[in-house]
């Protein structure tokens, strides 16, 4: 039993290094659609703000540009399969309907985009409801939010 | 005396809903330039970590992309004089400085931009330290980060 012992910690300390790289490198992947997420909570938010006429619309051309842009990343860093953070494990177990629906995300989101420099900036307010909507994914994929100071 | 206090109590309570509808534009205007500067933030993380190669550079030119849109819109956020958050009064009283850095910021970045989609995403990458010197405008016109959980 001794010399077992002995030989597992040894064989511990030889996987040590490998499972610490594994696991920052499950950090990393965990982190990168952590950021992507974000960013799109942060540009919903300024539109919203601009869609309740708290603040000017100015730069509402480039929040949707940002948003399209930022949803057509999203799915790439969904790829690998790394539970954590406050993705689900249904994304991966449901991957075909979670990709779907954040591909139809990426699709919506690009033609609202479209329409506002095509027809201006008005006539793409009006599809905004339909392509941010956020809540019935977030309901079935993500944790809820950890709370922020 | 009571009486004066009777009458200064009137003021407050007629002028008390003025200040709280101009308390929440407050809070607006910064929520606003929040939602921008940490979406930058959130892109930039994102880069840096495609950089360090630890995330595959799929998504780097839209990265780029959002980086540059979100920096053109960011001066404007901050025209309303309105202290709060993590700015620090610095930026409205030396409000030429911190304009020029902000478009020189928001010019350098669509540069990169279009380098990497005239040259590829290679060439571009070279630009980035140069465009996202974030770090000696923070110095100067930001409040060091409230912490986050």
């Amino acid at each position: 039993m001794r010399h077992s012992a002995g030989i597992l910690c040894v064989v511990a300390l030889a996987v040590s290094p490998i499972l610490t790289a594994a696991s920052a490198a499950d950090k990393d992947v965990i982190d990168y659609r952590e950021h992507i997420m974000n960013t799109l909570n942060e540009q919903a938010g300024a539109l919203g703000e601009i869609l309740s006429n708290a603040i000017p619309d100015d730069n509402v051309i480039a929040h949707l540009d940002a948003i399209a842009l930022t949803a057509s990343t999203a799915l790439k860093a969904f790829e690998p399969k790394v539970p954590g953070g406050e993705a689900k494990p249904e994304v991966w177990q449901n991957w075909a309907d979670f990709s779907k629906r954040m591909n139809e995300f990426a699709q919506k989101t690009a033609e609202m985009a479209k329409t506002a420099h095509q027809q201006g900036k008005d006539a793409a307010l009006s599809e905004v409801l339909d392509a941010l909507s956020c809540k019935s994914c977030h309901d079935t994929y993500r944790k809820e939010k950890k709370k922020q100071q």
